[in-house]
């Protein structure tokens, strides 16, 4: 008993000092959650890293922003970790082939270490796995937690609830903003990118954009910037540091940060409790040979799944 | 008391008329769960609509080929419920308002109801929703419940599962395929339709399609086909519907149809459970106050939400 604590503790130590290989295997015990209380013992080192969201359409090259603007950030002596969690994503294998060397090349750095999140299977919980992981990198002392998500669906949503900062990259291609703002991907935004800024129309995309925010920058107080970049160049990466760090000052300034850091803990707990009672659930729930009986008479109309579900529940719940 | 429940019956007689006022009331009440009551008064007049999930990239033109495909039904005097989740759907009012005004000429047929369900706001709960949505419809005495949804994220592998077939629309474009593929959604295609398969390069996609499914076929029995289609001509329109026919009467023959609804039942139970659970954490959960408290000292790392977590939880839950 005593070993194995002394191990855990040499563990969660080499964790802390940043040890690759130590990150890898925790990541991998807290996606299959093998073991639950690698999280409770993680928690206490976390809180010092600033999460940042990229998210976007498809194709509106998040992985090379990613990519730049990390090597931006590395020659302030930054530690960082990057989470994929978009499919197509380079960082993930989704992409060409060219793009996989070339963030390889990033995934090589000493003060650089790149998780992709697989999306296939896991769909449910990829979000609170996510969440997981960016603690594990979090209590490893990466000053920066990179997640980049294809922004389309829930699971980015639910994503940019954990990220300090939020930065929407769109490209000057109408239909992807048209997308962008339906997916509800411009209210969660606290920074916008018009990546592929040389292509055509992308002056008056900038313009339509500055329109449609006019009226938001005055409702928040933080003078939301909306940036053209061309990651493949690179240009406008600096202006995006510095956006990033103007915003990081702005919710720190005002109390924000903390304010939604307790935010997101609170929401957080909630999911914790619905896992467990999830799982308490399954486990307890009905016998498979009573529920069958039960699946079949409701498959004929002769039972109410929704009053089966309200009975099954209160059998559950223990009364207040 | 009796006056109540005698207009609850007439409405629900008028549900099941098909009454577009009616349906259209039904559906709002059960977005906004002001009356749960309405699912149980309606489930046991459901289980007779056939469920036609429609999914695919953005742009792939899902829209206009439900749209023909419905026209090519409607023929055969069928009724045909659809229901839009896609946000770029011209049913939902996310495309170009040409698109948009054809769709109206469908929504006007006597034997048509269309309902578009927002992304927006009530992400979390859209899957469930949508099945709340499709059993108005199945009540209300449609043949076909259509269910469109882009197909990128968890909302939509969720509402696959309601449907009984599943055809996934693609374009003869790579970079959509590839991005399909990883998202998952090839792997609950019944039916794979290439759309605007008059350009260049669709040949070529359609025999890498086969060449990716050869497999696939020899696994689950079902002779798997992939269509090309042109739905603006319209090209291609009968063989789909002859495709989405067989599709069913194969689930019929093997007994496939009642085990796979079977199923989806039992999920539902799963999801109805959790979803009363949650509501009763919701309201006995803790003080606000008590939990402020906590939160400030989890912020401070003095707290570990994930022991907090479950002793909550094992406070909610009735011992076995």
């Amino acid at each position: 008993m005593r070993n194995r604590r002394c191990a855990v503790d040499k563990r969660l130590r080499q964790l802390i000092r940043g040890d690759k290989r130590v990150i890898a295997q925790t990541i991998t015990t807290v996606e299959n959650a093998t073991d639950p209380k690698v999280l409770e013992q993680i928690f206490p080192h976390t809180g010092k890293a600033y999460h940042i969201g990229i998210t976007g359409p498809p194709g509106a090259g998040k992985s090379t922003l990613v990519n730049v603007l990390c090597q931006h950030l590395l020659t302030d002596g930054k530690k960082i970790g990057i989470i994929a969690v978009d499919p197509t994503s380079p960082f993930s294998g989704g992409a060409l082939l060219g793009d996989r060397v070339r963030m390889t090349d990033l995934s090589l750095h000493k003060d650089v270490y790149i998780r992709s999140m697989g999306s296939r299977g896991s769909l449910g919980g990829l979000a609170q796995k996510t969440k997981d992981v960016a603690l594990v990198l979090d209590a490893a002392g990466m000053d920066y937690v990179f997640i980049e998500t294809i922004g389309v669906g829930q699971v980015e949503l639910d994503i940019a609830q954990v990220c300090d900062t939020t930065v929407v990259v769109l490209v000057p291609e109408s239909g992807d903003s048209i997308q962008a703002m339906k997916a509800g991907l411009l209210e969660i935004a606290d920074i916008l990118v018009v990546n592929k800024g040389d292509r055509e129309g992308s002056d008056r995309f900038m313009l339509e954009l500055k329109f449609a925010f006019e009226l938001r920058e005055q409702v928040t107080g933080w003078d939301f910037p909306i940036l053209k970049t061309i990651a493949t160049k690179p240009e406008g990466i600096p202006e995006l540091g510095a956006a990033i760090a103007a915003h990081r000052s702005y919710l720190e300034g005002c109390g924000m940060l903390e304010k939604a850091r307790k935010i997101k803990l609170k929401r957080r707990i909630h999911e914790l409790i619905e896992n467990r009672i999830s799982s308490h659930l399954r486990e307890h729930m009905i016998g498979e040979h009573e529920l069958d009986t039960m699946l079949d008479k409701m498959y004929r109309r002769k039972l109410n799944p929704f009053r089966v579900a309200a009975r099954i529940a209160d059998r559950i719940i223990r009364p207040q």
